[in-house]
């Protein structure tokens, strides 16, 4: 058995003259390969078709790929303007592959910015440098995000928990876990802190069609880490949350408004309606770089619309007959009322709202 | 092409000493293919694999299966006691193979009540021969049935799209139609009465997970039909009634109980609350067969739990990995509360309560 106890999504190998790599994630659980981005229009398909996925995870992919960028820069021997010019189209490429999450956005131009008040001259190789090393500290401050994040919500986890019976679950949706991140993720890294602080829980997740990330990759990560799970379609959560069993919901973000309104994987919204009907509390976990303030409520985040094929042909297979129309939008809007809590690296924002999202963030 | 304009689940081929056949419903749409039932145990498997599924369907099915316990009475040369006997066993495997339907076991008890009063001496061939009738004519009647249900659906349907924009839009959850019932459907014929009216809508269908009813058997009836359809994942109901666009929910019934709480496919619970957060209405439609006024509540319905593989293996290809565990309940409850109004073949009940249940039953 080659595979780790605690996945990775991607890895840089090597100098400025390596190369990325990213575990396919659309082959898990059965296989495990690693894509090699030496090019970046490798990368963006990889991102746009989810081999690569998580809002902080694609973040960091990003950045990585202006390295890329810039050593195809170095390999055609282009002269510093030229460089510049490849990257910044590059930059564009990346930043454009994936509409919904911000922290994608957000890490393409933090890693750009380190060589805009480079010398004009500067060479495509020290570009490269200077590129590489933001992107390793972006990677390197998200294994650090994830575990502030984690502490966070594993402390309130662990506080609902104690007031309730033994056995009561706790309910997550879609995967937010290392393979969502460059650490240990976001809400999974919550739950998983919980369970190591001996907080004990049955876990369910559900299976988040279209693209099975729960049953997929969720499950198996908690497997990985020895953490019993329980898998169940997503229109099972009703059910689930009216049997009172659900102590707590917990998920990730892809992009958060000034006002506190989340944009996360489709089915976070009907989730949260379904918790609050049940007054279960549906807590959010991201790091700051998921807040888009320039955006004030969720009305003004793009939702992208992904293939029919998805919904129509799960795991490949033709379900539906041909010639059927499919509503697939990838993201969904939860408003803020709908929830609890969101836990930040910075610290829990708590009530959700305008006053409190901007006062936690400042703490940075 | 051999594929019927209007598909059919079940037919009876021959007189007493012919056999039943069901259209395996597990191979659609990419396969039609007839299973020949001249066991009950094959008729058994059939129902509780959802080869034959939905609540009329099943019902009919069962109906049926008693002629063909009664065949199997006459090929085994049994004496009039013992081909009583055989039948009496049979009828219990039948109505007990799916828990949570009602219609299956009233349809095997009204059929077997018909040789109750026949002379203890009757020959299993007499047996047989009332057998059959009864399963023909609770057959026939049913046809009746999904066009009295569909006529007051469409009625309310037609008149809600009336005073919304053109292509508003009408969202149902599993199959309800022709596959599900001995006629046009339930909620679905409401469905394609309100379309031939010349209401147009546009139509939304849940996959339906774990068994993809949906996608595979609503969309391809429609198909069938020339109405088109648009299918989501479960869980993008949300959003799709988030965005207003649409009138109007009706879904059918697997058990109704004498206070208007309705138990059916997993996901209608979910469904009910999210309409309800939208101020959506919320139907359902059903013959009077579904009601059990044993049961005041929902509370008091079984509801069965099925096999893990449903949920971790979709379409037969493993998602999750091996040994994680599943959450998989074949149904839920809708709290009468969640209801608009619950469309019969006696009439419209609304509001949804005891009283308004008991008087429209009482006009059969």
């Amino acid at each position: 058995m080659t595979i780790p106890l605690t996945p990775i999504s991607l890895r840089w190998i090597g100098d400025t003259t390596g190369q990325l790599e990213l575990l396919d994630q659309t082959l898990l659980p059965s296989r495990m390969e690693w894509i090699v981005c030496r090019d970046v229009s490798v990368l963006v398909e990889a991102i746009q078709n989810l081999r690569v996925r998580g809002a902080p995870a694609i973040g960091i992919a990003g950045a990585y790929g202006l390295a890329v960028a810039a050593s195809e820069a170095v390999a055609k021997r282009l002269d510093p303007q030229a460089a510049r010019t490849l990257i910044l189209e590059r930059a564009e490429q990346l930043a454009s592959s994936r509409p919904t999450a911000v922290n994608l956005r957000w890490a393409v131009e933090r890693t750009l910015a380190t060589i805009v008040p480079m010398a004009a001259d500067a060479p495509a190789t020290a570009l490269a440098q200077a590129l590489l090393a933001e992107a390793a500290r972006i990677h390197a401050e998200d294994r650090t995000l994830c575990t502030a994040i984690g502490r966070y919500g594993a402390e309130r986890l662990t506080a609902i928990l104690s007031s309730r019976p033994s056995g009561s679950g706790v309910l997550t949706h879609c995967n937010t876990g290392a393979l969502a991140t460059g650490g240990d993720g976001t809400a999974l890294a919550a739950i998983t802190m919980a369970w190591q602080n001996s907080a004990r829980f049955t876990l369910f997740v559900d299976e988040t069609r279209p693209l099975f990330q729960g049953s997929r990759l969720t499950a198996w990560e908690l497997t990985q880490r020895g953490i019993p799970v329980t898998v169940l379609v997503d229109s099972a959560a009703g059910h689930l949350l009216k049997t009172g069993r659900i102590a707590a919901c917990i998920v990730g973000a892809d992009r958060i408004t000034a006002c506190g309104d989340v944009a996360n994987k489709i089915g976070t919204y009907s989730l949260a309606v379904l918790a609050a009907a049940h007054a279960v509390p549906f807590f959010v976990a991201a790091p700051s770089s998921t807040f888009d303030l320039s955006i004030d409520t969720g009305e003004s985040i793009p939702i992208e619309q992904r293939p029919a094929a998805e919904v129509l042909c799960p795991l490949g297979i033709q379900a539906a007959p041909l010639g059927v129309s499919a509503f697939n939008p990838a993201f969904d809007i939860t408003p803020a009322r709908l929830i609890q809590a969101i836990f930040t690296e910075h610290g829990v924002i708590e009530p959700v709202d305008r006053q409190r999202v901007a006062a936690v963030l400042k703490r940075e």
